[in-house]
């Protein structure tokens, strides 16, 4: 067994648990985390974004899904820990496990910060349906002696010309909706929704702009808890004016525990951790927790005019980058040395960051060719694959602008294509503009337009295994909620949440060969109301992502005039938009690759 | 205050009532209710499809919906009863008048056999929230001194060939269902649900094959609760054979209070009364009640191979009665002598009946002409419109054949034709033949596709204020669940149940302008698996309904090449089929109709 297994098994012992729960998240319960928050990785030695490790007397056993059983398979080789491949036939899910394998009278420990309250309650009731305790502990900090620090990095003020909206709205916007609710007291813990309300940025967690803290709103006050010493002076100066205290980050479960007692206590389950849940209900609290989705998810996807007028300046920015990378890996790919797909993702990340608005790339950079665009999550190591004159490089990549995030996928034709290839490419892109050229009345979800982005593609029995669109935030996280654009309902239920207004989408058909090639085409998409007068409760999208399509994969003969003609405007307005802005060589190439069909 | 009020009025004033609710439905709480159980239409005036008549100790109110208000306002006019606009503003829903205006220590009256036990439940949650009591009785017999009596038909058994299941087997299914819920005794009330698993079919509801029962099914026996004179000594033995026992109808209720007890009983909220719940649940019985939907819904949807190959028989005698009836109107409105909506109804259900097979209409036929058709619920009386040889004649008809039913909807250019009506047509049109023509993967709802039979419309801005379609019974009820195509998630749960292969669905996307015409085209189309060996997870429509579209009508540069490729083969499928089954002057016009765009 690995000995950090083993040691943590010791200690088990120790304290008479008898079952141990690794998850993967942090205190906020983040998609992405930070080193500090990596135990999962760190005891068990696989590094995939998703997995849950038990810790039994003298087993070890690791969840993870279908994404990552090659790669679970290779680093938990030799460690004695067994790989569950969730979904599997004859494998048990985590619950079943706990519910077969737990003895009466037996504990199972987690660290009750690092699970949600509703996963968290899902637990508590299988171990008390076998009359087992479950406890909450952690001990890695005595067993992970080198543990990287938590990050508390500077936090920077967005002002109106960013957001278009003061906190003091937001914060009246919150105390109205409890009231409604019937809540007198809020408590907020997921970072990008508090980015958001104090209209502040931080730099904790790689490549999503937010800051460690959690908040707590009553009729008159907010409290931010949080490292004071991440913010300036002039900055604790306009909070303070705001009505906004700083509290201390650490003593945020303290003060849940003492100050908030005989309240109606609004807290996503969801969102909130299950020690957040345990703290509120403790006997001597008489709380009574309103367990909704936090409001804020909902308002912080629906841009402001101001953000969306930011946001269609940051992709102005971004596709110059993108268009240069282009312009530049299909000349460098047919030079005699060798480019790898590593450096060919520098490369654009260099070229993103050379703007001054751009503080970071939003997502780690992927550009795989050929067979590797076929796995969904690959990203390039130092390794990585060599580029040669031929066939696809998907490159899915972004930036963090002050004015806004980008997302944007391109599939290059680095030289000679096959009829199939360009069938398929094809194919996506008429999928790609038929869900961007759709117009729809309001109420409509992204569970109902999905089929736009598919039917070219189950018309021939072809399909993806994901979303075909993701909220994204505003210089924040490149994945947001709550809505989305995908067609099973009963998985993510995003996708029956209303499409409104300023809300943006990622537009992302794909196909994908295994051993043979990977397509994927993704535009950015802002939901504006119709442009016409006579279609007074219709929305339509507008498209942010300014990045021209790969003319020598595109089979015009595939795509109808409607098709066409929104390619071509598409295109048109690339040229225009552009000419003047890169080198003659570029001008001269893009004003070819733009050209009508 | 009209006289049956005033009479029930009094009624209640003796029994110490203080509101009454009329609901509207029958004790098995279906869509279209025989003439016995139009309570609220006696009292009221009132004779639409949907509405509920609260009578308090000194007025009356009728809630009814958007497509009534209309009608109800003329029907209610010197009856002294209040219209309650349902959706309207300012306008309360039942349970928020109740909860305002009933005080305490009142009670509220119903008939609890005529609600189903989701609303009862809700309503008696509002009345002791309120401090008031609820309670279950009826007395309308006393006032309602001509009330037609209850139907109890004769009933007649579908063999093996109709039904390709047997009673046995579907039994089976029932108890391996109970046992996967855990439960021991299933209780049905639905009629169409009855009729499909005693594969039986009777004529108590009009156009709707059903007869009054209900059905208590456990581990080992099942009982029939019906009238024993409707099934003859043949089938009475069957009956016997399949280990089914028939009990009186009336006796159901007594059998389910004193013989259900200490059971895990399955009953559906949706579709059993109030009244049942409240029988289970009598304080000496310890029922446990499981409500849970009837898996009966489902299996009843998914038609066998015997069922589908008997229902494409079925649309094929169904079309003949369709062809003939557009070639007879279509010349019969030249003719000097007036033709009315209502005559050219009637023409048609002829037409369809002359059919020994067809045993009757499915619905009263909707004959409506020019404006008339923009109302959805049209259904022509006496003095219905006279045809003009020109614009569009919209009829909506359908057969109840003992090989299937059928549901049909054209319309018809009866002359001359604007280009509007030929664009809104031909729209109309596309949005028919995307959905027919859609593939899609297993898994996929009705939610998902209905944008394929709006898109069309929606590009323009215009749409239709109504499903896309519905499921259909197989010699059953017209309007047959669990499975719809519409796109509105949060009003019709039935657009998220997945389209398996052997549904029957309806595609009839339309348009409608109020004052000038209505569009309306519907075919039935049947799921299956895709054709191609390649195409292992898909599904596909097949195109049940046999009857052309109007050439006049249809603006081919409007179509795409897949769209007239799909028209072009559907009607050359038409007049293969039919040449040789119709006069040879039908056959000139049909060749004609049907030939390529």
């Amino acid at each position: 067994m690995k000995r950090e297994i083993e040691l943590f098994q010791e200690k088990m012992q120790e304290n008479m648990i008898s079952m141990f729960l690794v998850t993967t998240g942090d205190y906020h319960l983040s998609e992405y985390v930070d080193d500090y928050f990596k135990i999962r990785a760190f005891l068990s030695g696989f590094t995939g974004s998703a997995g849950t490790l038990l810790i039994t007397r003298e087993n070890a056993l690791l969840w993870t899904d279908g994404r990552y059983f090659i790669q679970a398979e290779k680093q938990l080789q030799n460690t004695g820990i067994e790989l569950m491949k969730s979904g599997e036939e004859g494998v048990p899910t985590l619950e079943a496990y706990i519910q077969d394998n737990l003895c009466e009278g037996e504990t199972l420990c987690l660290d009750g910060k690092m699970i949600s309250a509703e996963e968290g309650e899902k637990l508590e009731s299988v171990v008390k349906s076998i009359k087992g305790t479950l406890k909450n502990e952690q001990w890695i900090d005595e067993i992970w002696t080198d543990r990287p620090s938590q990050n508390f990095r500077r936090v920077e003020r967005l002002g109106l010309f960013f957001t278009g909206r003061r906190v003091k709205e937001k914060l009246e916007m919150v105390q109205e909706a409890m009231k409604t609710e019937g809540a007198d007291c809020f408590v907020l813990s997921s970072l990008d929704d508090i980015a958001w309300l104090y209209n502040l940025r931080g730099t904790d967690i790689l490549h999503n702009p937010v800051f460690y803290s959690y908040s707590v709103i009553d009729d008159s006050q907010a409290y931010l808890f949080a490292k004071k010493e991440v913010f300036d002076e002039l900055l604790l100066e306009t909070l303070k004016e705001e009505h906004v205290t700083v509290l201390p980050y650490d003593t945020f479960y303290e003060y849940l525990g003492s100050a908030i007692k005989n309240r109606h206590v609004w807290a996503d389950g969801k969102h909130s951790s299950y020690f957040v849940f345990e703290t509120l209900k403790k006997d001597e609290n008489h709380n009574h927790i309103i367990d909704k989705e936090n409001p804020t998810l909902l308002w912080k996807a629906v841009k402001t005019t101001v953000e969306a007028e930011n946001i269609r300046e940051a992709h102005e920015k971004d596709a110059l980058a993108m268009i240069r990378f282009l312009y530049w890996v299909k000349n460098r790919v047919k030079e005699d040395r060798p480019l790898t797909e590593k450096e060919a993702a520098d490369y654009l990340d260099q070229l993103r960051l050379s703007n001054r608005e751009c503080r970071d790339i939003s997502f780690d950079t992927i550009a795989a060719y050929g067979e590797n665009a076929a796995i969904c999550h690959y990203s390039p190591g130092k390794d990585s694959a060599v580029l040669r004159p031929e066939g696809f490089l998907l490159v899915d990549s972004g930036g963090q602008y002050t004015k806004g995030t980008t997302d944007v996928t391109r599939t290059i034709a680095l030289g000679e294509l096959t009829k199939r290839q360009k069938e398929h490419y094809t194919l996506v892109l008429k999928g790609n503009i038929r869900l961007a050229a759709a117009r729809f009345p309001k109420g409509v979800c992204g569970a109902n337009l999905d089929v736009l982005a598919r039917e070219p593609l189950w018309e021939r029995g072809l399909d993806y295994n994901h979303g075909t669109g993701h909220g994204v935030g505003y210089y924040l996280n490149v994945h947001e909620g709550p809505q989305n654009i995908s067609w099973k309902v009963s998985q993510r239920k995003g996708n029956l949440v209303e499409l409104l207004p300023g809300m943006v989408i990622s537009d992302e058909p794909g196909v994908y060969l295994e051993g043979e090639y990977g397509i994927r085409l993704e535009n950015l998409i802002l939901v504006i109301k119709a442009d016409e007068p006579r279609m007074k409760n219709f929305l339509e999208f507008e498209t942010l992502t300014l990045v021209p399509f790969e003319r020598e994969a595109i089979l015009p003969e595939l795509l109808n005039e409607k098709e066409k003609l929104w390619l071509n405007q598409y295109h048109q307005r690339i040229f225009e938009l552009y000419a003047k802005k890169v080198t003659p060589r570029e001008r001269q190439w893009l004003r070819e690759t733009t050209g009508p069909f």
